[in-house]
């Protein structure tokens, strides 16, 4: 539903060169200055008054017909503004607002045959973006990008949230420091990413979160990364100016074009206080209107996974139980382990627990052949996506599934062989229409296929599309594992509901695991992208029941594993841990039952990347709130206002907390539930153990306040 | 059907360190010896009595695990015999006689963990051919091959006729020179191939054509290449000795490949008569057999292109008539140049003169959206292989086909774009038999996408089996155009029925065109894989009809364009030139009608590379034979012996011949035709002009022969 346009022409002037012009957000907060300087565009960003973006330089090199260091010429500008709102088809907010004003500078080389490009500026009251446009003319018509020289000069050395530059991967634990002691070869790593590119010195990767010591925050990111590859910045560390970094394909270059055409945008948010970073809709903003006509088949949703156990060793993805054929013979079948966990009755153990707690899916992994054989070998022909193991038996799966009203979720790991996936994606979608498959999760462990591409260049970007779209064709919904890092595409493609492309809750699994304070600095990096597939909610702390050798442990409370159902944005939403454990604790459990996983609104109360994170939604068409509160290594009370509730209302607030001795490294497990009735002048403090946190679930009812305002649990 | 099959150990061995082996071909005429060599398995091969190969050392280098500096050890050695005979599905003789000896040297590496693998040499009457063979084994699973270092050191100066060393493109003329003369990075070239990629210094492509002045003919090349990139030949110029060079993949890798596995074969033929490399089988019985388990569906046939008036001019294969989308506006529909060729009217017009002259198929090029920007460009999502342009109406047409008891030939133009292709396969399939098409002529035209992929490295050449497989599977036959080199793999696969990968008969239609020696070459260097889509029967040789500024011209006479119906090989052969040019020409025209595809014999009859071909076929299930005789530039009497005919019958021989005046520069177009009585004892002289050539049906007939012996006509 689109409320308002209101698009008008504030300018158009004939440029003079070497004279610049400003233009200011809607709120006139940030004032963006753009001219020709040197011969290259340019631009500063300020913010309230102070410098935020020192002059910045823009060009792109293409090959044979511009280099970077030719000078070119702005022949005019011209401007507007926009603000209009629009309905999500699901998202933390039902709508969205996009309001901002339009720069647009109008660019010629200086050369025999002249080409032209747009530089297109956008100023929002939460930041700038910008991007390359290159309209159809004689000129330029096919042609291939070397470079992208976009410079972000930003003077001043924040303390930077980063995960190393990385042609492949954005499964890195995130470091902390200033910008100045950024140094992404330098960081040590277990052999535990399985494909992995560092992009070279000093250069990370987006979303990167800044924090200034002027009391400013910063989000450099990029929206609507299509058909181009993704951005990593590379940072002078003695002025703190980055330049963007494209990933090439398999023979060095950038990205092949067709006029017309555009580059993604590249987007800098700026704002006084961290909870505006994290409220942000502009990189949503920048994407596409939605293009599924009919959108009537994406349904949030949460579901229980038959995965977990493989991770810590209970079962095994494989029939054959090694997962590189060791125990093949020559010409032999596959010999079974006994260990295989997708089997027919226990793949009905997950059903019926689903069934039995209104969960609506049930995802099964290794439940096909090819994990007898797939991982690390860059071998081409692993999968069909179409073959169960002899012990699964889908048809009879499928029809189970139905009868007790849940539904199956197809898992497709490529193990980064895509050539053979594109081979198989339409008999595969085909394959999961036949047997009521709804969702698919895919994953890309490994090196790609085609050898030589990686997971972020221009031929990967567009296969993932290529696969939203598809899907989307097929009316199947998607999880994306081990993509290229989202830029909220999710507004284009509504089915594309959810990625991991990002250092997930699996890592706890099997590697030394993820820092207390990684879940409070996801939002400001990961999650600006888009929803996240975090998979949390495990209750079993130590992962030590089924190999009594393993040492691996969460390093969260259990309260704090409920709070990211709230925290960390996912409409189809992993139920992450076995049933029996879940069993266990069902009065627990409830909260996970009860949380919503589409919601009408969504305030972000308050946050301080890598210390805490307080988040509170209303449930899509219902009057239900949810809260969830983390905390990094640090025990702390939380402060809950709760003025965002009718004010004509009371309800009763159920808090999942921490107990008195809980704490993530030795008593996780150790939680308490309080219920007790609030209204709009309530403020709940809740204390939150080293790496916990707290989850309320908020429900209208007929209880009177005990006290007004402060209520310490 | 299978004959006999003798196979039986000639012994097992002990193989004591630097000790030889001998075994000889069934006939005794060629040697050859093995064995272990400073360390690396070293052969020899001598063919009555001469050597041949002088000592040659093999080896693979695996990445990794064995160096190829590094020596290995020959643990055992043991032999085996087999002579058995098959029927083919078509081809040039029904029935294919598969006689050798094998000696397989079993080897291990020295190292701690060593691996072993076998090179299993197979000797025939014909020539000698060896691979390597790893089998499965804990110390060797998934590897990759960096290098091959087979040597093949034929230590004397033939005449060679070879195309340069290319990881792209077959498509180059034929030179002729001596090896010491050889200079394949000197060879001048037009821009008129559109990939290709030198492999370098001294390097030659395989099948490569020798000649020597020792009075033997020795031809190199490989055999079942599946799954392993194409070999190229480096030459030692002093010495004659070659070195494999394989095509690297995209990273620079050769070969990606898990035990068990094998190298493809590669191939020594050996004669002392040019006709007798002619008469091997030795490829074709190197490769596996026929996989298709219900070949009813492969139908060996004739079929006229909406083709070749493209390739002259006088319509464009796009309907905007400029292959390069220059005249699209942004946006706007494509706008009709009224040049298209594959237009419903055009398509009728062709399939009324297949109809009326007994030719299965019609094959249309340019009817798909996509040719009007699909050139050059290394562009990927070119054509959807199932979408027409407007004026093309595909079910019209495929109902009128079929009324007039003829049948549509799809033409998919990849661009080189094969990723772009895999996507479309199954459904582009689907489309074909919804639309009655039972075949298919592939096109590469254009860089490979993967990008940095070869036309011949592995991707490429799985990628080409792979289209074989599939089409196989929907019971389609194939004409692969710009593929890699055939190497005899229509045995294991009989849809596959023919491919282009040479210089073909097109060329003259834009290019200098091919020198009037060029086909006499072709059968001793590309057909040594298989059958080629040559594209023969062009009876207007000046091509300025469409183009009056048009300046090319064919280099053959007429009569030899029917005698390539006989000389060069294929089952789903192309009558090339426009309907009017046959209907102005129907005297000339009948061997066309006449001439058959599938073989109960063939007879080679002479033949020198370069110089003049004659051979003599038997028609399948028919007592009828056609000759065909070929010169290059130079006039000479064909003498055509008669002895393969049944002694007792008597014959009317149709002889198509050059007229006294006929030459393939200035008079190509002169023919006459004349009946002659004739029995088995006949000996035909014919007067072939420069450039020209005979073809000749011979029918049983009841008249009586006017007199024995030479015949001169």
């Amino acid at each position: 539903m689109k409320f308002t346009v209101v698009a008008f022409m504030l300018f158009v002037s004939t440029f003079a060169m070497a004279q610049g012009v400003k233009i200011s957000s809607p709120n006139n907060q940030i004032i963006l200055e753009a001219g020709l300087q040197n011969g290259l565009a340019t631009y500063t960003v300020a913010f309230n008054g102070k410098p935020i973006v020192v002059p910045s330089s823009l060009t792109v090199g293409i090959k044979g017909i511009m280099a970077i260091n030719d000078k070119y010429t702005i022949t005019s500008i011209d401007s507007s503004a926009t603000d209009e709102t629009w309905e999500q088809v699901w998202g933390e907010n039902k709508y969205v607002r996009n309001n901002y004003k339009q720069l647009t500078l109008h660019c010629q080389s200086i050369a025999a045959k002249p080409i032209t490009w747009n530089i297109i500026f956008k100023i929002y009251n939460e930041g700038v973006a910008f991007k390359y446009q290159w309209p159809a003319q004689t000129n330029l018509q096919h042609f291939i990008i070397s470079t992208e020289v976009s410079q972000i000069n930003l003077n001043h050395n924040y303390l930077a949230f980063w995960l190393p530059g990385d042609f492949d991967s954005n499964e890195y634990p995130i470091t902390t420091c200033k910008l100045s002691e950024v140094n992404p070869t330098k960081v040590g790593l277990k052999n535990e990413i399985h494909a992995r590119t560092l992009a070279g010195d000093n250069i990370v990767q987006t979303p990167l979160m800044l924090k200034g010591t002027n009391g400013i925050y910063v989000n450099l990111h990029e929206a609507a990364l299509v058909n181009y590859p993704a951005m990593n910045l590379k940072l002078n560390p003695k002025t703190y100016a980055f330049t963007s970094v494209l990933v090439p394909d398999a023979v060095g270059n950038a990205a092949y074009l067709t006029t017309p055409c555009t580059s993604p945008w590249r987007t800098i948010n700026i704002a006084n206080k961290a909870t505006n970073i994290l409220a942000s809709r502009m990189i949503l903003n920048l994407n596409d209107p939605n293009k599924i006509k009919d959108p009537s088949f994406i349904k949030p949703q949460k579901f229980i996974g038959l995965w977990w156990e493989m991770h810590v060793g209970k079962s095994s993805w494989d029939y054959a139980g090694t997962q590189d054929a060791s125990n093949i013979k020559n010409n032999e079948a596959l010999q079974p382990s006994g260990k295989h966990g997708a089997t027919t009755a226990n793949t009905k153990k997950y059903i019926d627990f689903a069934a039995k707690h209104g969960l609506s899916g049930v995802l099964v992994e290794g439940w096909n052949v090819g994990w007898e054989d797939w991982f690390g070998k860059w071998k081409e022909n692993v999968f069909d996506f179409i073959t169960p193991y002899p012990d699964f038996d889908v048809a009879a799966l499928s029809s189970y599934a139905k009868s007790k009203g849940v539904h199956l979720i197809m898992h497709h790991e490529t193990s980064g062989s895509v050539t053979n996936y594109e081979r198989y994606m339409d008999t595969a979608y085909r394959f999961m229409k036949l047997y009521n498959y709804p969702a698919v999760k895919t994953g890309y462990v490994g090196k790609i296929i085609p050898r030589g591409e990686h997971h972020d260049g221009q031929w990967m970007v567009n296969h993932f599309v290529r696969v939203a779209q598809k899907t989307a064709d097929y009316k199947i919904m998607l999880d994306a594992h081990e993509p290229v890092r989202p830029t909220g595409l999710h507004r284009t493609y509504p089915n594309w509901m959810a990625s991991e492309a990002a250092r997930a809750n699996e890592f706890n699994a099997w590697s030394e695991g993820n820092l207390p304070s990684h879940e409070t600095i996801l939002p400001f990096t990961r999650l600006m992208g888009g929803p996240m597939d975090y998979q949390p909610g495990i209750f079993k702390m130590k992962l030590n029941y089924a190999d009594a050798t393993k040492k691996e442990q969460m390093h969260t409370t259990l309260a704090k594993q409920l709070a990211l159902f709230v925290t960390i944005y996912s409409p189809l939403q992993m139920v992450s841990d076995l049933p029996e454990h879940y069993e266990e604790k069902l009065d627990a459990f409830q909260f996970i039952k009860d949380v919503a996983v589409d919601w009408d609104t969504t305030v972000y109360l308050n946050a301080e990347p890598g210390e805490f994170v307080t988040i509170a939604r209303k449930a899509k068409a219902s009057p239900n709130w949810f809260v969830g509160a983390i905390t990094n290594e640090s025990a702390r009370i939380a402060a809950i206002p709760l003025q965002y509730l009718d004010a004509n209302k009371t309800y009763t607030a159920t808090v999942y907390m921490d107990a008195p001795n809980a704490d993530c490294y030795t008593n996780m497990e150790l939680y308490q539930i309080k219920k007790v009735i609030v209204n709009a002048k309530s403020i709940l403090n809740v204390a939150l153990a080293k790496g916990g946190g707290c989850a309320i679930s908020i429900v209208p009812s007929a209880g009177k306040v005990g006290k007004a305002g402060v209520i310490k649990l």
